[in-house]
Order: C-alpha cells, then sequence, then structure tokens
C-alpha cells in the first residue's frame, strides 16, 4: 500500500472552487495507485480574521482559548473538503487533530508534536476512505485542543507521513523552492533537489515555503517532501536526505530576513552567569533568539547583541531592559532596521574562502556588516535594511550564477 | 455548591458586544453564591451561513460531515465567551462536546444525548473555573463528532442540569413563555409557571421558545427551567414539576403551527398492515409524522391522512409515492396551507365540555376543520391556513382572557 500524504496550504483551499481544484488532485493521485491521505490548513484568512477577533475582545487572550478558536478553521476547511470529495464520488472521512489523534505537549498555540496515531487513519484507508485531516492542531494527553503555531500543517503532513512511512506532498502557492526571492532576484531560479540541512538553513532563514519544525522532522525520519504548486502540473522541489541530492553546489540558495529586530545591552558587567540570565528568561518566555554576539570585555564591561522575531521584540525588549536593569548595564538599544543576508549549500563543507568572497562582495558594494554567524553550511550576516536587497542580488550573481553557467557547460543544470 | 446552569441562545451571543453581556449575567449569579456552569449556542446566523456554504458545494453533504462543519460553530462561541470571562477577571475554560464529554447515539444531524460526564466539570468548578460548554453538539462513543438538531443548545443545557443536580436558566431573545403568540394576540400574557407537560404541548406546537427534546428531559430528571430574556433582569416563565404549578387554569396556552403540511392518500386498499408500511418508511427516514387519521372504509377502501414538518415534506412525498403506487392507491393529495390550532391545558384533564367549546369557537367564526386530534391535556385542529391568526384571537379571548379576569377577581392574576 503506497501511501501519500498530500498537504494543502490556506491559499490553496482559499474557496470552494479551489477547495474542488485540490479534491481532484488528490483523486489523480488516488488513480496513479497511491492511497492519499490529506491535510489541509484553514481558508485562507480565516484564521487571520479568529485573531482579530480574539484580539477585539482582549488584548492577551489565553493561548488555552486561542486554540480552541484558532482549532475551527481547520475544521472548517476539511469538513468542506471532505464533502468535496465525497460529491465527486470519492468516500472521505474529515478528522480533526484529537480524533486522528495527533498528541503534543501542552505548550499552547506552540505545541509540539509527540505521537502519532496511525491506526484510525489506517482502517479508514484499508475501508476505502479518503481521510481528510485538520493540520496545524493536535491534543494533550489531557484532552485540550493545542495548535502548532503558524506554518504548523506542514509538521501535521510531514508528521503523519513519518508516521504512516509514506512520502509528502506539499501543495502550495510557490512552484518550489527557489535560489533566491524571485520577487528581488528576477534570474532566481527553482531548485530541483535540495537537503534537508540545506532546507532547514533557508526556511530558519526566511525562504517561507515550509515551516522549519515539519523539515527538522522531515530530516529525523526520512521522509521525502515534494514542495509544489497547487496550481500547476510541473513537478516542484525535492527536499530529501543528503545522499539523495546529485549535484553538491557550493552555495544553494541565497535568503534575506528582514523580520528581525537586534538588541544591544551597552556596558553589561562581564560577569559568569549574566548572559545565561538573559537568554533563560527569553527561553523561558518561549522567544527564539537567532544571532548572539558578545564583543571582547573591556575594564570589565562588555556589549552584549541578539536578534529576535520583530514579533517577539517588545516581549523580548521588556524582559531585556529589566534584566539590565538589575545587572547594572548602562542601557539596551534597540534596532528594528536590520536585514540578515545568509548563503547556504553543503558544499560549503569542503569549500575554502567562501566567507571571504561573501565579505568582499559586500565591501564592494560599500554594505558595512553589523554582524556575523556561521554554521557548517551557512554564513549569515546582518546589515542596514536599506542595503538588503541589493545585497542579496549581488550575492547571487556570484555564487549562483556564476555556477550555473559552469554546471550548464558540464551538463548538469 | 449550587450550581447554575446558564444557557445563551444565538442571538444572546449575537455579537462580542452582546457576549460580554452575558458574560456579566453569568458573574451576576456567580456574585449571589452560584457555581455557574455556561452553554453557549453559536453566534446567530453563523450556523445558518455554515449550511449555506455546505449547500454550494452539495445538495446533499454527508451528514457526519456536516456535523463536523456546524460544530465549529459553537466552539468559536464558547472559545470567545471563555476570553471575555477571563477578560473580566474571571477564570474560565471552554470544552466541546467531546471534552465534557457528552455522550450521544450516532444519528447524525439529529443525536440523542446517551450521558453526561461530570467529572471534568466537577473539578474545574472546585479549581474555581467557570466552564463554558458548547452548546448543540456532542460525541459518540467511537469519537465522532455528532450534533443535536435545531434548538439542541438547550438540550445540552438542560442534560448539564440533569447530569449536575442543578437549575437550568435559559436566556433567549423572549421574556418567557405566552398565553400565545404576542404578535397575533395582543392580549396574551406571559407565564409565569407552567407544567412540564403544558410546556411539552406547547413546545411542539409551535410556541418556538424551547426545543421539546429538552423539556422532555427537563420532565424526565425534575430539571427546573426559567425561561427569560437575556436583555432584562425581569423574571421570566419557570418550567416545573405539575406540583409545583400553583394555579391550574384550564387552557394555559393557544398556538398555532403553519409549518405542517398534510398528505392524503386517496382510496388505499383496506388491508392490515399498510399503515404500518407507510410510517415504517417515514419513521426509517427519521421523518416525525404528526397528526394521522383515517377515515371509516368504504367498499374495501379508506383515506388516510397525516401530517409532516414543511422542511421535511419532499421527502415525505417522495417516499409515500412511492409506497402509494404499491399498495395500488388512487393518488396522494398534499396541501401546505394548511394550519394547527390547538389548546393546552392541565386543567383540561378535569374540566369538561372544552373540546366542544372550541369546536362552537370556531364554528362560530365559520372555520372548517379538517382534522382533530386530542391528548389528555391538549386538543388541536388543522383548519385552512388563512383563518389562523382569527382562530388564535378568538380561543385566546374565550379561554385566556375570560379566565384572566376571573383570576384578577380572585387576586391570582
Amino acid at each position: 500500500m503506497k501511501i501519500l500524504v498530500q498537504k494543502f496550504g490556506g491559499t490553496s483551499v482559499a474557496s470552494l472552487e479551489r477547495i474542488e481544484r485540490c479534491a481532484k488532485r488528490v483523486i489523480d493521485a488516488l488513480k496513479k495507485g497511491y492511497k492519499p491521505v490529506v491535510v489541509s490548513s484553514a481558508m485562507a484568512g480565516e484564521t487571520d480574521s479568529l485573531i482579530e477577533l480574539a484580539k477585539r475582545v482582549t488584548g492577551r487572550p489565553p493561548e488555552r482559548e486561542m486554540d480552541m478558536l484558532l482549532a475551527t478553521g481547520e475544521q472548517k476547511a476539511i469538513a468542506l473538503f471532505a464533502m468535496t470529495l465525497n460529491k465527486l464520488g470519492y468516500p472521505a472521512v474529515s478528522l480533526c487533530g484529537w480524533q486522528v489523534p495527533i498528541i503534543t505537549d501542552d505548550v499552547h498555540t506552540k505545541a509540539r508534536i509527540r505521537k502519532v496515531g496511525t491506526g484510525k487513519l489506517l482502517s479508514l484507508i484499508e475501508e476505502g476512505y479518503i481521510p481528510v485531516v485538520a493540520g496545524f492542531q493536535g491534543v494533550t494527553e489531557g484532552g485540550e485542543i493545542t495548535t502548532l503555531g503558524r506554518g504548523g500543517s506542514d509538521t501535521t503532513a510531514v508528521a503523519l507521513a513519518a508516521a504512516l512511512g509514506a512520502d509528502c506532498e506539499i501543495n502550495t502557492d510557490v512552484p518550489g523552492v527557489f535560489t533566491a526571492d524571485p520577487r528581488v532576484v528576477p534570474s532566481a531560479r527553482k531548485i530541483s533537489r535540495i537537503s534537508y540541512e540545506e532546507m532547514l538553513e533557508l526556511a530558519s532563514l526566511g525562504a517561507k515555503v515550509m515551516q522549519i519544525r515539519s523539515v527538522e522532522f522531515a530530516a529525523k525520519f526520512g521522509v521525502r517532501i515534494h514542495v509544489r504548486s497547487t496550481f500547476s502540473e510541473d513537478e516542484g522541489t525535492w527536499i530529501v536526505p543528503e545522499e539523495e541530492v546529485m549535484e553538491k553546489v557550493v552555495v544553494r540558495g541565497i535568503t534575506m530576513d528582514t523580520n528581525e529586530t537586534r538588541f544591544t545591552i551597552v556596558r553589561v558587567p562581564d560577569k559568569p552567569g549574566i548572559a545565561a540570565e538573559i537568554f533563560k528568561a527569553l527561553g523561558d518566555a518561549h522567544i527564539v533568539v537567532d544571532m548572539i554576539v558578545q564583543n571582547v570585555s573591556h575594564d570589565g564591561f562588555t556589549d552584549m547583541s541578539f536578534t529576535v522575531n520583530k514579533s517577539e521584540a517588545d516581549k523580548a525588549h521588556e524582559i531585556v531592559a529589566k534584566i539590565a536593569k538589575k545587572v547594572g548595564a548602562k542601557e539596551v538599544v534597540r534596532d528594528d532596521r536590520v536585514a540578515k543576508i545568509s548563503i547556504v549549500g553543503i558544499g560549503m563543507r569542503s569549500a575554502y574562502g567562501v566567507a571571504g568572497r561573501m565579505f568582499e562582495i559586500l565591501a564592494k558594494n560599500g554594505i558595512n556588516i553589523k554582524a556575523i554567524s556561521t554554521s557548517e553550511i551557512k554564513i549569515s550576516c546582518l546589515i542596514d535594511e536599506k542595503y538588503a536587497e541589493l545585497a542579496v542580488r549581488a550575492l547571487h550573481e556570484e555564487f549562483i550564477e556564476e555556477m550555473e553557467e559552469f554546471e550548464t557547460i558540464n551538463g548538469n543544470g
């Protein structure tokens, strides 16, 4: 039994007409011999309008109740999706997260999947039904509805694929993963195969195609993901284990993220435990800290910088201001107008001088670097927001387009 | 611990502002020493717009999926209700039907409650939370979401009150139960106490204040119900055991129901088993048959008439036409323009000549009676729809207003 998990995003199911189009893709898979399991997001706009409604009640709605509210979005979509499949002559049954069940921890609005039950899904499939599962939601062991955070439907799809030993098709509103954002770099090209590691770096850096946690999940369980457009028959991008990626280029893609805020705590007494205190407090508040830079200390004082997602900047600011005061730092400086530019590629592991070339290109374009962070397969530079697009175009030209010419000559393009 | 179940209907929670008003009524009960348990319907219009959406997908959506879809309406309302209570400083937790759990049979869109779990509710109350329960929905033993049919939120409220040994407050958009529809009879007055039996007859005959099943439930378990307006502080109508009703009048109320269709199967061969076959087929299709009249047979043939709710008339017509053909009846005549006028009162049990007086009043007004049915405490006449309001006014004057004068003289008015 060849199961295929097919996930449809919010824009793909934005109207009844679109749901019917998605249903036809499911029927196509069935005709090709697959046993499809559908995962659907809420109809586009639905989640936002529910959030809007909650905010009209109170500035800070309890997160447990937020999950109760938001979970209705996907439930509505899957009922309509199942009705559509039934109308087209294909028996289908919709399932909420708690009915599968998709068991999560109890961190409301950002829950993590712990366990996926497959018994109900498998018996529905055996009885000839197409299961249509609500993305984005789960249930705690204690029977509380949880949601997985923005983009959580991808995680649902990958988790189901992992549990069922299936491939995972992500049907979305873009044709695949690109070497850079095509709106910024018109010559950006679609990547046909990419490794989990590269995709992880691209996702976390703002490629926005897939939620980072879903790619981690896929990597952990070896789920092969096919990201493609709902509105086209073309192949998209396969996200696969490294050994399945044929062409090992140095730089796979270039990303730009203008969604971060940088904080600098000025003149922090350089004593053990202070960094721990700051980042533990942020962690306790479930704030993800990205780049952390600490400069060399002078006269027993040091400056400490870090970035967080803009949406959490106010919350982070509050926490950091309190600690800064407590430990006797001079001040907290906040900068919302920064951009993080990154180059990503598994080939970097064995290539020399990539960082140097990157800094050189930025310098040549008069762009000052405010912070640097690197991983084995990625180099990120924080720069002034206004140079972001310029930087991406210049790096794309240097690292991707030149290489592409080379590949074309060698017949791999 | 004095628990009070407070139910709010769709118009009561039609907007965030109205939900806040309802929340304040809950807080008032709390301040009076009650432990409130809230039951909420979906926001007015929500259920209709979901049904509309489903109908745009397909003329006959699967009922299981219909329940999945409709259940989102109450879930949304309870999350917003709980958020509102939390905002006002009163910790509240919303619960879907499956979380309580409210266990039902598996007749989708018309399920019946089999069992109500109280453990979770009681421990929430003990921890100081106000539980906010979704009306109208339940769950089967197998974990499928069900709904209880139109007005099912009343049943939810009464079932919870029965399970918790509590009184039940029905907050709605009318001030209580009236002796007749005030739009038809301007002199109609609010009834302060009414017995379950009387209310059952009034509800089933179109008084529209409460769902009939919820009153049956209340009668079975002795739940005292207070029907009142959400938008006023006035006392409404108490629906209570017969022994608690002080004034035992002959006629408690007069109702009119123009929501029925009459079918007559003409020249049915008068053989055993034919009536059974017809009404078994209607029962299997979950169609409720109201008045049944069979005339004396002539030459081995008889005419058989019955009424069903207009919403089920097409379905019933189909079934009856098939059987009529099969058994060799002459034809099926359908009449959509009928009204059922009824007088209801526990005092009828011991009063003489009430039916005679009713027929006399109708005759005096030139109204022809098409069918009659009676119970211990009710007499119903089917008449031409165009005389419906005239009939109600005439009967109200005779049976209620005269009596009211008498009561006033005796100091009970």
